[in-house]
């Protein structure tokens, strides 16, 4: 076995608030001999995702536990197979994993890891597009907010990862589209690029009233779909302006993550009631085994190029903190990668 | 044609918070003659119920228009025909109204209007358990909760017309049921005459903090199904106490229907994404079409002693304010009906 300088970023402590780069740390790592049922991986790019504050929070009760301070992080990767003792993967196979990430190399025994084809699409767009942003929104739309044609569909965290994809499917189902996001760039992609009808730039708006009042005069006929992905004001806007017999798929609340004190929910609840609404929290998890349905749907709207998408790259896996810290100060285009290895060796 | 001396009851402005008796009065009423197509009624039973509150702000986008003040009150009634020019609709016919009550005598086109048998059940059964709120009750955990043999339902407000429905179905389905309810004696009746598993009452508690720990104590393996009718600190608690797949019926928010200003939301909204939460507003008119079906479930458990219910009666069309005002300083037990006329002339 080749000898392997590995790496891993270890949490220092829980933050509270906004996460900061001291409390996170590089550090080495020993990659113990392979046994049979495992394999040797090293990863090529690096993701971080919303949703990965949630594992930073020991004292609250989620569908999947939290970080320990004792090992490395967690979180999705595309990797490449150097060793293998797992019948099926063969070393130069590269594999997207839920679990590898925040590693230079880590060994695994196959779960939660699909292989991919890096002639098909860039391999980091199997962190992004085809991989579980994706399915999120496509699990959100498709499972959740089921949009008919003619519908008028909002969405808040508009130019991410998820927002954006959404957006896009909303459009290919017939949709008008209200995006939210949070930078006249953002919102330029989002008319020039994504297509959609009318992006708001929610940092023009003060408060839930303002916002009500854009979201209002772009969507005349009222909401029919929203789409969550940050909570606070944009809710409130939402059930403001949903119209009767709307959906909601609650897919993240990124306003609230980093609060120290709990916020206040929206004082307008009561909506939901005279308008027979709909809202249903998720976590991808859940749809895992649509995948393949998933990819099926979306991998011909990518090749079309009625899926656009964007990516802000780090280089080095030292930099993944600064990339996750940088998916709240909204300082993102589109899906963070991390460039933890080259393609090939 | 007989002469009729009718009253009906007037609103004199509009209510800001609770209403009060001085908003209401009782004046004579012109019966005009009968023409093709239309029946005269005498009221027999008067029904008052809380989305009434959300008819009394004209300010609001609801499903239902507000109340004018320029014309009599509307609202469930069961009365007896007088005359007829509807064929199928003989003098001596009982039915029930979905908009004919507030008044001594209405003359009807026959339209939201079902006949009622008064040898199966007391006439004022159907303004309650067999009408409206038990339609409304059995709509919320047939078509929405859908529980599970084994599974916990939390049900606020479940001394009311509609909560007490709720929890006898909830038991009838195998499920253990946790009630809260505003005093000692209806938490008695939910525990001793409706079997729920435990009774909250939820005066005891001076937050949502504190119901949350005794809810946790009651259901201690999580919440499945939340039947809502109350809002506030309850909502709270039952999101914090919601299991994963957990459903929530948004029926009522009895406790915001007289605030002046908007209450701000639970602050734990978030947990509906963690744990993969559904919550869907209704209300029974989107489920008149199951009326049927309602009843064929619902009417073999009453005359088998599964459902058990309460009636706070007032007698005279002028106690109906008082009634009224009644359903939000919790004084009634079970439905309030309001006796308006003699069973039989």
């Amino acid at each position: 076995m080749t000898e392997i300088k590995a790496k891993a970023i270890f949490l220092n402590e829980y933050p509270a608030g906004m996460p900061q780069p001291s409390q996170f740390r590089l550090r080495d790592i020993d990659v113990p001999a392979l046994e049979d049922g495992e394999m040797l991986c090293r990863s090529v790019w690096m993701s971080v995702d919303p949703y990965m504050r949630g594992r930073m929070r020991p004292e609250v009760k989620s569908y999947i536990p939290p970080f320990s301070l004792d090992a490395p992080l967690e979180g999705g990767v595309v990797s490449q197979v150097m060793e293998s003792n797992i019948q099926g993967y063969e070393p130069g196979d590269y594999v997207v994993d839920f679990l590898g990430g925040w590693k230079s190399h880590y060994i695994s025994k196959g779960e939660r890891t699909q292989k991919v084809d890096p002639n098909m699409a860039p391999l980091s767009a199997y962190l992004g597009v085809l991989g579980m942003p994706g399915l999120t929104a496509w699990a959100g739309v498709t499972q959740i907010l089921k949009p008919k044609e003619g519908e008028t569909m909002f969405v808040s965290g508009a130019a991410g990862a998820v927002g954006s994809v959404v957006c896009q499917l909303g459009k290919a189902k017939g949709c008008r589209v209200i995006a939210s996001a949070g930078s006249p760039e953002k919102c330029a992609w989002l008319e020039n690029e994504a297509g959609v009808d009318v992006a708001l730039n929610y940092k023009d708006y003060k408060n839930a009233g303002e916002l009500t009042k854009a979201l209002a005069q772009a969507a005349p006929k009222g909401v029919d779909c929203y789409f969550e992905n940050v909570g606070g004001m944009h809710l409130e806007a939402a059930l403001n302006c949903i119209g009767f017999g709307g959906r909601m798929a609650l897919c993240g609340m990124i306003s609230v993550y980093n609060n120290t004190e709990l916020e206040a929910g929206p004082p307008n609840l009561v909506n939901m009631i005279g308008r027979g609404v709909m809202a249903r929290g998720f976590i991808v998890s859940e749809y895992i085994d649509k995948a393949m349905e998933f990819a099926m749907e979306v991998a011909p709207l990518l090749a079309a190029g009625k899926i656009k998408f964007q990516e802000t790259k780090y280089d080095g896996l030292e930099k993944a903190p600064d990339a996750f810290i940088g998916l709240f100060s909204g300082e993102n285009m589109g899906k963070a990668v991390i460039r933890v290895g080259p393609d090939t060796v």
